[in-house]
This record gives C-alpha cells, structure tokens and sequence, in this order.
C-alpha cells in the first residue's frame, strides 16, 4: 500500500503510541478522581496542555482539549459569537474554509443573525489581507481566516491578517488543522486569538482536538456539564487521546524542519514528474507557500473518482479533494473559489505525501497514474473531442478555461 | 489496588482492547475515503453501530456516535430545543440529573428562555412518574429523565415515564450514562425517543458515546462541517473509539445478567458489613431497584475527603459522588435532594464495583474503612459532643435528620 492521504488523516507514530497506549487499560483513571491512578491522568493531561501550547508558543493554559478540530472551529465561531453579538454581529471569513467554519457560518446566519462576509481568494486560494482590512465594518466581532487550505496547500498571510485584526481590536480565529505541526505557527507573533488543531492530522490519535483561546478572549462553553477543562469543557477527559495530542505535538516539533524539507523536496518532484509526463494537467495551488506535502492537480478528462479507485486497484491511496467531501454532489468549493470551471474541478486528484514515502513510491506512483490517465482518457468522447479540435485548429487552444 | 469507582471510569476489558487497538497504527483510513483502507473504517463503524444499537433495541441507523455521554446530553436537549421551542419552551427533568443535563438546562433558560421543571425525588432517589403527568404543561416540548442515577444509583421509572410521554405526545430523553450496558433497556418498550450511553463507564474507551434519536424525532446537529453521521455530526469517525464503544456494547450485553447477578451479591455484602460493622451509617439510595454494582453511604463525622484520601493510601480507589463533582465547594446536589443534610452529604462514600472485584478485596475495603473511620471520627469534635449527648439523654437521638 502506499498511503497518500496524509491530509485525510495520519498513520499515528510509534513514539505517541507508546506514550498513548498505557492510558487505555494500565492508567485508566478518571483525573477527577482523589486518587493516585487519577492523580496520574491529571498530570498526563497536564503534560499534553504544555507540550501543544509549546508548539504554537502559547500559555498552557490557553489551551483547551476538545474531540477535534471541528468542535474547536465550532466552539470558536459559535461561542464568539454568543459573546460577542450584543457589539456586532459582522464575521469575517473566507470562501475556502473547511466545512467546519463554513457551515457553523451558515447556522449563524440561518439562526442567530450572523451577517458573514466571505471573502474571495486569488487564482492560487490566497487571502489578501488588504481585502479583510476592507471588509471590516463597525459591527465586525470577529476574523477566520484558515492557517492553510486542506485542499490545495494554500499557506494564508495569518499574520499579515492578525496584524490587521489587533490594529482594529476584532478577535482573529485560524483553523490550522492542516498546518498545526507542519509549518510554525506562533500565537502572539501572528496576533491569533484563537486557533483551532487536530490530532489526527498529525500523526496522533483521533477524536482529539484542541481550541487555543486567547486569555483575554471572553469565550463560554460549547459543552455544559461538568467542571472539566476549567469548567470551560465539560465531558470525561479523553485521557489517552490527550496524552497522544501532545505527544504528538511534541514530535511536531521535534522533527517540523526536517521533516518539511524532505517532504517539500517529495512534492516538487512529484509535481515536476505529473507535470512533465501527463499533458493537460494543471497544479490547484500555488508553488511556493504550499503545505509541504500538498499536491493537488488537475487532470483533464479523467474523473476524480475513477482515478481514486484505480489508483485503490494499484494499492495507492489519494483523495479527490476533502475527505470531509467525498461522496458529495458538489464540485470543491476550494476549485471553484480559485476559478476552476465546474467539470475541470470533478478532475482533481490530491495526493498528501508523508516523511515516510520514498521515491520508490512517488515513481511507482507517477508510473501508475500515467497508466490510468491513459486508459481513461482512451475512454472519454470529450477528450477525443477535444484531439480532433485541436489536431484540426491553427491556434494551440487552452484546454482549461481558468 | 482495589478499584471502586466504576461509576466515574472503568478499565477498558481485553476483548474491547483487541477489537479496537488495530484502528490506531493499521487500520487507520479515514472513513470518508475512496480506497479500501477507508472502506475498512467504514465498516467497522458499521459494525459497532449495529452492535450499541442491539443493546437498546433500536434500529442502527437511530445511533449517532458523538464524543460522549456529556456531548449526547448536551446535543439532546438543545436541539430538540432549537427545533421544537416555536411549540413550546418548557423542559421537565428533575433534580438528580448529572451536570450535563441541568447545567444545560440552565443555559437553554438563561439564552434561549426555556422554562424548566425540576421534579422533585423522593428519600430513596425515585422520580414519580405522576409528578412527570403533573408537571406537562401544554407548551412542554421534552422530558428529560436519567435511566439510573450516577451518585446513589436509584433506577428511575423509565419505562413508566416513557408511557405518560406517549400518551402526552411529548419527547423523553434519557440518559442512561450510567444505565447502558448495566441493566436492560429497550427504547420501544420503554417509549424512549432519546438516549445518550458512553464508552467508558462499561469497559470501553473514553472520548465516545452514542446519542440514539428515534427516526420521528426532528434533531438538528449541535457540531457543524463535514458529512460524517448522515450529516448530524461532524467531525472525522474517531473509529478506534467507535470500534470500542461497539466491542463494549457487545460485551455488555453479553455478560449483563451474570454481571449483574455477581455485582449484586457483592454490593449487598458490602452493604450488609458497612452497616452492621460501621456505626451511624446511612445507605443513599433504594435497597432495591438500584444499579447493581452501587454502594453509596453516609457516614456520619467522617468527612468524604478525608476517607478518600486516607483509602488511597491503602490503595483503594473510591468517590465522595461523582467524578465530575470533585473539588466542587457544594455538596452533592443528589443527596440534597434525597434530603440529606448539607453536613451528612459531605460525609458521603461512593464504591462503585466490578464484576471482578473478589470478596477479599470487599473485606480488606470494609476492614480499612473501619480503621479508617474509627481514626478520623476519634479526631472529630461533633463525633465527641454528640456521644457526650447521647451518653446523658435518655431518648436514643437520631444521629441524622432526614
């Protein structure tokens, strides 16, 4: 199998398993608990509370443990907004969030009053911060702005936008799902007040998330019960999956530099051999300021998922866009916020790479999409279409209208 | 270490273990995607659906897997709020339910104007199922009652509760935390519309729980985003957990009645020798209808802090309530509802058992526990004053108002 879904979700790594592991039938107390067996998951859940705000240099207590990165995006949109609305009810956001933001944005609307505004990006999924500085109105209550696409690897100006929401005082929250771990990310340097991450995402475990909140953000709870996470997340703390978060926030951290580079070096080669060696492919994203192991393409006349199950055949795992997506209707709203027409989009193909995939692999991977573009497009009326329109005109006409 | 407080976690049994550790480092595929990898995933969330759904009697695709129980409780309550409060704002539940239920019972009132009964119990616990008739108003949208009670473990009128909704045309929910997996349940039979269970209160993992929504019923998500859970959950599957959450139900069903018939014997035991070998002993909560494995008490002049404290150091894990109550200022909302003295309920011990707890760790507990008690009320000034009283008066005095 090669595994090219890293954006998906991660294999965990041995290091943050064996840390993880005891904690599920060895240290099974609950931290409530006024013994030592709970004493010792308190101090597991401490451990993890520092190691992951050591990773986006925040206070230990400003972070908050949730079941993933979509309760934290909910928490934060919905809880700022409950707290906030009596000064305005104005967010501002974008039009390539994941569907965490995008659609708690749309029940703040449909319900609450919200009024969004979403912004556009460029041909490349760029947010320009200037646009944000533009967008804000007197009742604007808060900014969210993605860390990074999850699609095409977009790397947003977090900072540039930060600077711009301290200078007019408007909470700034990030969904860096996609980039907690994997490019660095330091809260006060970039004016974040609230930031949401995921476990899974980066080799650690699922079902576990974290909110950073800003300590002078006022933010209520999403989840009422018990006195859990300073009373601001109720609920049995998922220790295991706590203590992996932060081992795995650790190892982030440990390894990001190395680890970016090779995987970078991984992607462009990847890109380079599609490029060269499929015609009529086009790169979703742009190629510097890109996730390093984001590689998201065009292939004309081949469809997403028919690629995805014969690339499966072969035992290669890649995605058409989101996970979160799969199975919709819909073309990518990331494809078509960056101006790919409708059926160029239903031909995307994402591959995520990992520190772990060798250029055997990436080969045997080119060698197998060359195959498969080809028996595809063998199959496609369009793409004959197309051969004999251009075969038979003067002017080399572009195959995408972007 | 002799473990007794189930009721707050449990250890994760072998075979939920076995069935689940696979999904963290191997079968780790994102459920949404389009290789086998993924299909994997998917159908062991199938297969763990079908399985908590079996232990309730309701079809699978009525059960939603969500964080857990607190998330359940919290997702039941404000969306049949959301979706139902143009009919009618008012909620009856009572007031032993868990933090979960009130605190958000507290928030609907306070943000979102619902009105709230809180039924009262009697000495013993028990809800009535005629105060619940007396108490639904024509604008009641919900009813909200626990299947058994988390501190003293009084097993709650369900499924006559149940009836009077039907008859009534009203929504129950209940949540059966504590419950699940404990004593038998069937959502028909017992005219549940609503049931929130977690994982780790029956041997599986934390960080899961399911919310079962009867297909009539109209229940908004409470997390926004991706697809997953028929679109009423978001959030990448936390399949280990699920896997779990299912293995456990599985398991639980299986064993239920010799579990049950084993805890019961040790629980009146245990009983039996506190009471006869402890004086000024009070049980909390019903001799009968009461969850198998439950022991709470009162004890007068030892302080429940003090005891908890002084069992850890001989290796005995105990609660003075709940988990989630520890370091609370307040005394058990439960035993203050049951009529307990404020000073009484801060004397109250709560050993929660296993099925593989052995009689002579039952036996070591109420050794220690006498010593324990002997020393701590020989360094009480009330314990002195009222043996002093009871010396002289000639009336045996009742060492508790109740």
């Amino acid at each position: 199998m090669i595994y090219l879904d890293n954006a998906a979700t991660t294999r965990m790594a041995d290091a943050v398993w064996e840390e993880m592991h005891p904690f599920f039938r060895e240290q099974y107390g609950n931290p409530s608990g006024m013994y030592r067996l709970a004493a010792k998951s308190k101090e597991a859940i401490a451990k993890a509370r520092s190691r992951a705000a050591s990773l986006i240099g925040s206070r230990a207590d400003e972070i908050y443990f949730t079941s993933g990165g979509t309760e934290s995006d909910n928490w934060a949109l919905k809880a700022v907004f409950a707290e906030y609305n009596s000064e305005g009810k104005h967010i501002i956001t974008t039009k390539i969030e994941h569907p965490a933001v995008l659609r708690t944005c749309a029940w703040l609307e449909k319900e609450h009053g919200a009024e969004v505004t979403y912004l556009d990006v460029d041909a490349e999924g760029r947010v320009d911060p200037e646009a944000v500085r533009q967008a804000i109105r007197p009742d604007t209550i808060l900014i969210s702005v993605m860390a990074a696409n999850n699609e095409i690897g977009t790397i947003e100006p977090v900072k540039e936008i930060g600077q711009i929401a301290k200078e007019k005082g408007i909470l700034f929250h990030t969904d860096a799902v996609q980039a907690f771990g994997q490019i660095p990310i330091d809260v006060d340097a970039m004016g974040i007040d609230l930031l949401s991450a995921s476990g899974h995402k980066v080799n650690g475990p699922k079902g576990v998330g974290i909110l950073y909140i800003r300590r002078s953000a006022k933010v209520s709870p999403l989840i009422h019960g018990g006195a859990q996470e300073r009373n601001r997340r109720a609920g049995t703390e998922n220790v295991p999956a706590i203590v992996g978060m932060g081992a795995a926030a650790a190892l982030a951290g440990s390894k990001m530099h190395a680890k970016a580079e090779k995987e970078t070096a991984a992607r462009n080669y990847l890109i380079r051999r599609i490029r060269e060696e499929i015609p009529y492919v086009k790169l979703n994203g742009p190629e510097e300021n890109r996730l390093p192991n984001n590689v998201n393409v065009c292939i004309a006349f081949a469809q997403s998922e028919s690629m995805l199950i014969m690339l499966d055949q072969k035992g290669i795992c890649a995605s058409g866009g989101s996970a979160c997506a799969t199975g919709s209707l819909e073309a990518s709203h990331v494809l078509r916020a960056i101006g790919i027409p409708e059926n160029h989009a239903r031909s995307a193909l994402r591959l995520t790479l990992s520190e772990e995939n060798t250029e055997a692999e990436l080969d045997s991977v080119v060698t197998e999409l060359k195959g498969i573009v080809e028996r595809l497009r063998k199959m496609s009326a369009k793409y004959e279409a197309f051969l004999a329109k251009e075969k038979s005109s003067n002017t080399s006409e572009s195959w995408i209208q972007v």
